[in-house]
């Protein structure tokens, strides 16, 4: 496979950035890299939420409104599951149970998440190449005021609430990008690899934790080029912010042109904070301004097609 | 575990007089065998056909129009799934799906299937012992034109369209009856052995191919009484008569006393078949006539009331 953009993305932020460049690009331009740290094993189901964040929002399949899932769900086999489970936290719905159900079974034949995920995308019809991060397990842990906690745990289960303390994702150093991933680091028709606005600590680390990526990316002769995920001091969505906090990393621009400074040649902030744009490139990184937040489609697209304009500024 | 009346049992006919016993009895007195022989793995989900319509009719909560599945069921599941995989032939309603996914996951965790099915019988507020036949694999396989085709197969799939020339039940040798089943066969307490009007072929046979099983009832004090699936020269339910005429017995009541010489002491046939009573008895079985259709809950509970009957007059 091949594509001009390569996408590292993790779930609802990373993903209308995504379906953005979907919009813009051809088909066989873009490939998006998913998180699968926050993969986990529930009730003996192999359920992968970024993978299917990312396949239903290209889909346009996705749930606006709760972020996660799928629009016009049923809930039955929940209600009949509370039966059995009354502490069941985690919410499948009937239709998402479908890609659940199917992918672990086919799994447990002996076939690659690559391979599972390729034939999900293409029974949905989405275009673009969704590619896990990596075929073997990268499980996402979190040391925090009340224990080491699995991701899902954490988020989910306990609404992000425990202070976290250090994270860490377990089986990354064993584990290898997938083959259509680490194919793409090499590739020389790649054009950028673009870090969507995910969570820098929660869904990209696991990405970049794997051997040799970090390394890759910037061997490559394409830029790489982040999207921040903090807004005007604050987090565009989810525990960012909270968990810079408690690890002691200021919520600012600074902190995340430091986190990616050995990685990134072009960080995308917002217009809000377009003062900062001076004083952050002083990090010896490029700094481009737009507008990051994306209300509606139109602005995933505007983002997308400035993105790619940076792209074709670094070509030239 | 005790009870007073042990029922051996399939799928829809047999619910529908365990249903009937369980109206009559008390929560304790009654314990149902159920077939397993029609279990089978699908999409990794372990399905058990008849324990779950055994279940769902003693909660009220089957599908009295389907004869499988439960009432009030959703199909987002299935929608979805055919996306996936478009020929998916076994129907799985959503909330039937709670059961199957926590009962394989609980399986999987090496929990027996009477563990199992013990805990769904109590969150679905059966009173009634559903028991397994058997917590050992025991599949129904069919030998036809068509070749060997396992039982979901035959029935679901090619709904029964093949000539069937032989029935097996592959690992039935190897297994052993269900614990609370084992020590039920030698229970001084129990006071009757019930056949309930199911496909003597596929659904009693495998209960009965079970090692000792056959032994035990015979040598057991209380009387074995066989509720007739034929009635009028015909099958009750489903493919019995169409199976018996491709195995070359004829159908009707010589043979069904013939096929449970050897095991019941009294065979209940209907008002309907009366005046065969004398002539069925010379098969040296007690012969007793009822109204075995059973139409509503009323005939159930009355062909309950009779079968008691006949075993307290047993008892006298």
């Amino acid at each position: 496979m091949s594509a001009r953009i390569v996408a590292l993305s993790g779930g609802v932020g990373g993903a209308k950035l995504a379906s953005g460049l979907a919009s813009v690009l051809e088909d066989d331009e873009l490939a998006v890299i998913a998180n699968t740290g926050d993969d986990f094993d529930h009730l003996g189901l192999q359920i992968c939420p970024d993978i299917d964040t990312l396949m239903y929002t290209l889909a346009g399949r996705n749930n606006p409104e709760t972020g996660w899932g799928r629009r016009d769900e049923t809930w039955s086999f929940m209600h009949t599951l509370k039966e059995l489970k009354p502490d069941s936290w985690f919410s499948l719905g009937d239709h998402d149970l479908a890609v659940h159900v199917w992918r672990t079974w086919q799994l447990n034949q002996g076939r690659t998440l690559s391979q599972v995920t390729g034939e999900l995308a293409r029974a949905m019809k989405v275009a673009t190449a969704v590619i896990p991060m990596s075929d073997d397990p990268v499980r996402t842990t979190l040391d925090t005021n009340e224990g080491v906690l699995e991701f899902q745990d954490y988020f989910v289960r306990q609404k992000c609430q425990p202070t976290v303390q250090e994270i860490s994702f377990t089986g990354a150093d064993q584990a290898t990008p997938a083959p259509a991933f680490a194919s793409l680091l090499t590739d020389n028709s790649v054009d950028a690899f673009v870090v969507c606005p995910s969570n820098p600590y929660l869904s990209v680390n696991p990405i970049l934790s794997l051997p040799g990526v970090s390394e890759a990316s910037r061997r490559h002769s394409a830029p790489v080029i982040v999207v921040s995920p903090i807004v005007g001091g604050n987090s565009l969505k989810g525990p960012t912010a909270k968990i810079m906090g408690e690890m002691n990393i200021p919520c600012d621009l600074d902190a995340i042109a430091d986190h990616y400074g050995n990685l990134a040649d072009i960080l995308v902030i917002d217009s809000t904070d377009a003062e900062q744009q001076e004083k952050i490139a002083t990090n010896g990184i490029e700094v481009a301004v737009a507008n990051i937040v994306m209300g509606d489609e139109t602005d995933r697209r505007t983002l997308a097609e400035f993105v790619l304009g940076l792209v074709e500024s670094a070509a030239v």
